[in-house]
């Protein structure tokens, strides 16, 4: 009779089944299969079960898995403003190296995106409707009193940015020693008026902290960067074409920018084509994160190095240590960022 | 005693807390929590439970909940090949589509990713585990027996391409008419020698589809497209430049490129570049998708526009009726594409 079921019977097989066909008690298939205290079984029990598991194409219920254990194994990737999700190809990049190091160690992801500004508090429903062991969370904005109080409440949870927190968990990209080498280098090129098109302010620290790198580097060449040399894109392409029309509109004379992100950066060239503006030849761009398209345009895109694959690997696997109750050895990890010099930038015209 | 727990922590409010406080038994807490069979409790009483439990910070236990009823209020999203993740654009947009939609209506999104080629089943796990309550497939691949398998399972799925299975439903994108009236006009304009950068050979039905279209709409001018003409790029912009360096080798009298979406197209321009190849005015390029930033290039790109968010919307409003009992009136949906002429497409030089 067991012999006539299926493993796409869905649902159709049992522990008991297991445990008829291993000639074991449903009690040892359950530890076993659950990885709990396998030593007390012998090797040649476990590798019965685990046969008599996969021949019955036997899966353990996860909800009843969760009830008695209280673990989902399941983690959650929550992501403020759902429309950056659709616009900045950074995301894709860190989400795909998260689900990789999930997947390895048989955790799924489910991912929760937060619309810009609805108020609520979106972290206590994932967190007490008990779907989710960890949570990592992406563009928390610095000040939000229900971030803080997540942080503080202990559940594991691992912030992708800082929001400088002691207690809090997080792998952020270190990007002002790179940005103050770039001007630098424009400015040995001969560059003398500068622009940024920045993130528009959801309250990123690492957004103003990217512009006040810039203005610091040029401060420190005797050089300002003016409020009409400042202009908000948000993530997208078409924000930084927006904002560079602007920009080259106030502040005609600027022939270097530093753009908000690669995508940011693409828009800012488009402008500066419809513009009559040749980069590099008339006005230097520079990106920021070296996202996959960035070596392949036309010019090379010159841009800040980030590794969005190593800031989603380093994040997944400090959240996996918090629930394996470990404590991570550096609770607040800095990548570094490096200025990637290819074809859109050049001398001062 | 009551009034002393405090929302943030976590778990420890109990469906008994919400009866005492509302002075209802527990039973009635759940029934009118759950939604189910509610109509038996007066109005009155509903207001002071569902009052009660949001003054409590009251959530049910999803575990619990998911044991009783079978329900996960939880989709999975599965990716086949997770590198995609990575380097298309198109996937993001489509995914914030669908988790806009099943936010609303108080779904969860899992996501899956499977990495290629693993030849492993990779719907069971997800079926079986009862983590799920529904899935949407994206770049199932056509002749995949498992995918098969779960068609005719009668698991609900809606999947995002088309593998033209009697039972499956699903949500396509029809390239074949807009790519064909692309080529009429670019024959119009004076153009003879075609190229097409293709997607790869995953056993993608709607790539081998794309290039058909082409060849087809040349055929109807007397016109070929040889082997040399036709190169492989994946989805990657640096796939695109790599097959489009290979094509203006083996093919250089070649003076209009279709790629086989916009991230790929970037490449392309890029390999136009740095061969010295002006667009448009000695080639033109002929991107897919209409990806928010294509709009915003230098030139800015023509494309076959494909509404993304669309795709996502009516996949994930399907995959809702279904879980509802009902049936989709149209289970497979093709939507239209058009061509938006902009920059990068001109005469033949």
């Amino acid at each position: 009779m067991l012999a006539g079921k299926k493993g796409s019977e869905v649902g159709k097989i049992t522990s008991h089944d297991v445990a008829r066909a291993a000639g074991v008690s449903r009690a040892t298939v359950s530890i076993v299969l659950s990885g709990s205290d396998a030593a007390v079984i012998s090797a040649e029990t476990r590798e019965r079960v685990r046969k008599a598991a996969q021949e019955l194409g036997y899966q353990p219920n996860s909800a009843a898995r969760m009830l008695k254990n209280g673990a989902t194994r399941t983690i959650g990737l929550l992501i403020s403003g759902s429309n950056l999700l659709k616009v900045d190809a950074f995301i894709p990049v860190l989400f795909g190296a998260v689900c990789d190091v999930m997947r390895a160690r048989g955790y799924h992801v489910l991912i929760e995106t937060r619309p810009e500004g609805t108020g609520a508090n979106p972290y206590r429903d994932l967190v007490q409707s008990q779907r989710i062991d960890g949570l990592l969370i992406l563009n928390g904005p610095s000040h939000d009193p229900y971030l803080i109080e997540l942080i503080e409440s202990g559940f594991p949870a691992v912030l992708l940015g800082n929001v400088r927190h002691p207690k809090s968990h997080s792998v952020h990209i270190r990007g002002r020693p790179a940005l103050m080498a770039a001007v630098d280098r424009l400015v040995a090129a001969g560059h003398r008026h500068f622009g940024v098109v920045t993130l528009s302010p959801l309250g990123l620290e690492a957004a103003d902290r990217r512009v006040q790198a810039v203005a610091d580097a040029l401060a420190a060449h005797g050089l300002t960067l003016g409020p009409q040399a400042i202009q908000s894109g948000n993530f997208s392409a078409e924000s930084g074409q927006a904002a560079m029309r602007r920009l080259l509109a106030e502040a005609p004379e600027t022939t270097a920018v530093f753009a908000g992100n690669d995508t940011v950066a693409l828009g800012v060239l488009g402008a500066c084509g419809e513009a009559g503006r040749i980069v590099p030849r008339d006005i230097s761009v520079i990106g920021f994160d070296d996202l996959p398209f960035a070596a392949h345009l036309w010019p090379p895109l010159t841009t800040i190095q980030v590794d969005a694959s190593r800031q989603g690997t380093e994040a997944a696997k400090m959240l996996l240590q918090l629930l394996d109750g470990e404590t991570p050895a550096v609770p607040q990890i800095a990548l570094t960022a490096e200025p990637v010099w290819r074809g859109s930038d050049g001398p001062a015209p």
